[in-house]
């Protein structure tokens, strides 16, 4: 049996109990190699940990990739894929662009997922075949936006320090054509994307906890996501999601180019 | 007599009528130049018209200093500084880090100010004595942290592309020493760090309806906030923040090298 809504639902609040009270604390993040407090670890662990409890209990036959705790099972037909604070530079500052992401991989695909933002009270859920929103702006079906072309396009990426050698070039070849772009935003950037607000998002260096809860909520809002060499993007890597298949096209020729 | 926190308040919900209507509506901010819709410009214009209404109807005598509709009495004892959308790349894009900028000189000096953010409900005022922060996190007075040296400092910026030249050289010195950079939150930055979140925000080319409302932030939460030449902030330009005297004479060192 698969999981439904309100299993996601349980999954956040879990985890949401462990982030929250950890986030904007005013601790000494900053010393934390000479053994001070360190919030986002600590939050980071103990979502984890409360997140598997809850899948171990409810579907014991499942897999479960975690950032903080190790794997259990990757082989399985169905695998969770867990990051829960995906931004912590974002988590460090203050800025609530983080988000707690949980995919359901069957057999390596991706095809369930949420993000959760629970300092704006966010939540982007993928149930297998729609997206859908809850939060301040009201609920609603996702759909991502049908820019033209890339010369329209609003890109996003968490840094341009990500890319190196070429892939800083082919990066800069994007981001010389669209029409805006932004650093510095995380996950959220690809919950703004399946919500139709942004149109790219490119990325370098993700590891699978970092795509797995986005790739439904984007393929299911009608976006595209993907790894720079047109494979699955569910192994992570180099990383380039749109909302339209125009913007799509010319941007991964020119990251291909 | 001087305005209290609840006209301030009344302002911010004047602004928030006109501005949290139009954040996240999926209209073609894309087409602009085109004739389509610009819900940016549009609730910038029509945020500042409500916050003048409420000023001159309340304190006739005082001078406005606006982004959209010009100026009025600069030469007066008082005179308020607006910038309705402070962040309007972000608001086009869906990132709630803009926010309602209100600041209000008294010969040229800031004296009190508010940053509004309405979609996350954040709201920070200071009233000519101390800062205060209203939110989901709760309610409090605002101090900055007492960041030991730049090594240990969160630095935010908007983007390193608002640097030229030298200005750009100086820069780069500055993020080079820090523990942590991050792009890309405009205002909300400066509220961060008089909240304690980050410790130093070095941006160049600013307006001083960019900065009159989050002077008296900063100031009155403990931190030091003027132009890399050491000169008032209000003018706005190049301009330092640092929530420690420690890290603002390390980093304008850099900045003036």
């Amino acid at each position: 049996m698969l999981p439904d809504r309100a299993f996601f639902d349980l999954l956040a609040e879990a985890a949401k109990k462990e982030t929250l009270p950890r986030f904007r604390v005013g601790a000494d993040v900053v010393n934390k190699e000479a053994g001070g407090f360190d919030p986002v670890t600590e939050g980071d662990r103990a979502a984890e940990t409360a997140i598997r409890a809850l899948i171990e209990q409810h579907f014991p036959e499942h897999g479960i990739l975690g950032e903080e705790h190790g794997s259990v099972g990757l082989d399985r037909e169905y695998v969770w894929v867990i990051d829960p604070i995906d931004g912590t530079r974002a988590f460090i500052s203050g800025v609530p662009v983080w988000g707690t992401l949980i995919g359901l991989y069957r057999n390596g695909d991706a095809v369930m997922g949420m993000v959760d933002q629970p300092f704006t009270g966010e939540r982007y859920f993928a149930d297998g075949k729609a997206a859908h929103y809850a939060g301040p702006d009201g609920s609603k079906t996702l759909a991502t936006r049908s820019c033209p072309s890339l010369a329209d396009a609003i890109m996003f990426t968490t840094s341009p320090h990500l890319f190196t050698g070429g892939g800083r070039d082919r990066f800069e070849a994007v981001q010389d054509k669209v029409r805006l772009f932004r650093y510095g935003v995380d996950c959220y950037a690809y919950a703004l994307l399946a919500a139709g607000h942004v149109d790219l998002v490119v990325e370098s260096g993700l590891k699978p906890y970092d795509v797995g809860g986005l790739i439904p909520v984007i393929e299911q809002a009608g976006g595209i996501i993907t790894a720079w060499d047109g494979g699955p993007a569910e192994r992570g890597g180099e990383i380039i999601a749109a909302g339209s298949r125009a913007v799509y096209d010319e941007a991964i020729a020119l990251l291909q180019g």
